[in-house]
């Protein structure tokens, strides 16, 4: 880690959870709920939101209305919308909807890619070497997210230098961006530190994103870890949708609001209304079925009372 | 921050869920519950526990069968197990039951030491030197807590200046260690090491321990700023035992097995096996009447699974 001066001043949130967040709901929501949840997000200042994703509708009923979703969106001002896209049929998709940024996603674990995106890795990069073309092409920013950078729910372990030749390829076919996911929230700060330090001997440290789960509770000290190496976009979601706090293993993204709180609080600005994305998270939540993990949502801001 | 070699090799984790935690607990729980809860936890490892508090049972229903518990737990070997006293009245009743180590506990808010020990920080520190003075005499060791050591629920954030006076005075009347409570759990991690490394000016670093609350999820991020300040005594507290991951406001103490999952993670020693402290938690839960909120505790380790 680094010196405290050399933390960045800034840092910019992407919101996931509209995305990745309610992918993992067990809930489907109406599309106007999803709707109203995005228009809020934005209002909130956050400048990225991952809106939906062009899957097939029979595996992930959840995202089966994105295309509807991002043309109601059309209007919206303010945050970049972004688009999962597996391959050049959802690119398609996304584009036909107005989409201009789109996200792929792979793995640093052969068992979790073939599990996950049924592509050994290998061949998940000749597939997004394509999509990244092609988004390029139209325009569109293209970001990647390396699932199971530190850890593998099937293999265990992930050696630093897999991620390495992952990132380095995702570097090579053009991606703008590319994320390191502790896919089941199982990574400690000195770990996140040693392969942030091993990427950037090879990578600018600007290409990477960081996207931790809090199952664990350690999502904010590596987000700290993170910093400390100089990383500035920092991936989350509101109300740690996509996690439940009851539920055994549950493997929530880290909480957007958890994390604004913490930046904030160390003097980093992010641009984003902490207490607007709270309420954004509130109106949602019965919706869901259950309480959001979110801590800070539960405790409110550290007020002071009439004692 | 200090560069990460110079992390503590070591960690002394203080366990306070017997007292900090199930004082802030509703349910009253049997003393033979608590006895095997101690028990355990003993047996995995801590080597600190704070086992009860000398308080009044009018007001503190949870803590009356303090004496009885210190006298049954006897013949535990292995960690040294603390006791709260407020004054020398509760240091007699310690001391004939065996207690070997004593805490005081005052702040660094006037408001919130007025409405929590119903003194004065001043007045508090006249009466703690003669418990301190009295317990060294009976071969005690002496542990002081300042509690809204950076924020206080009734004045909002607490000077640093402030907190250096209350530590530098509890050094002066001889206490052996200082623990800075995070009293609302609002605290961030540039504010931690803000106070610590204005404190450790004054005071040697191996006096401090920190006592840290997971209300706003920044517990974890917390303890990894103490620690790269030289901080090498935690408090924590099994299952995160003290708070209600639903309640509003819950302000539960950071779960002993949360920070044990970090630490080890990183490669910290701390003797204890995280294990154990889960199953003593899990056995305690069902006599609590709510989930314990570690995270930890939910997910369990991120062994590899068959796919």
């Amino acid at each position: 880690m680094t010196p405290q001066g050399a933390l960045p001043a800034q840092v910019r949130v992407v919101e996931v959870g509209p995305r990745d967040g309610l992918q993992n709901e067990p809930a489907i929501l109406p599309l106007m709920t999803k709707q109203l949840f995005v228009t809020r997000l934005a209002a909130a200042g956050l400048p990225v939101i991952e809106a939906g994703a062009f899957v097939r509708p029979d595996r992930v009923p959840q995202m089966a209305d994105s295309d509807e979703l991002f043309r109601r969106l059309g209007g919206v001002r303010g945050p970049v919308l972004t688009a999962l896209v597996p391959n050049r049929r959802g690119l398609d998709r996304a584009l036909r909807c107005g989409v201009r940024a789109v996200a792929v996603f792979t793995a640093a674990s052969e068992a979790f890619a073939l599990r996950n995106i049924n592509m050994d890795i290998a061949r998940s990069l000749e597939v997004f070497s394509q999509v990244v073309s092609e988004a390029h092409a139209a325009g569109c920013r293209a970001r990647a997210y390396v699932s199971t950078a530190w850890w593998c729910p099937y293999s265990g372990r992930v050696p630093c230098e897999t991620v390495v030749r992952v990132a380095a390829s995702l570097r090579d076919i053009g991606c703008d961006e590319i994320a390191l996911g502790d896919t089941i929230g199982a990574a400690t700060p000195m770990e996140v530190t040693a392969l942030i330090e091993r990427l950037t001997r090879d990578l600018p440290v600007g290409l990477l994103a960081v996207h931790f789960h809090d199952t664990r509770g350690t999502a904010l000290a590596n987000v700290l870890a993170a910093l400390t190496c100089g990383v500035a976009t920092v991936d989350a979601s509101a109300g740690g949708l996509g996690g439940c706090p009851f539920a055994p293993g549950a493997s929530g993204n880290l909480a957007t609001e958890d994390l604004l709180y913490m930046l904030h609080g160390m003097g980093i600005e992010t641009g984003v209304d902490l207490d607007a994305v709270a309420a954004a998270s509130r109106a949602l939540a019965p919706a869901l079925g259950h309480p959001m993990p979110s801590r800070y949502l539960q405790a409110g801001p550290p007020r002071a009372v009439q004692g």
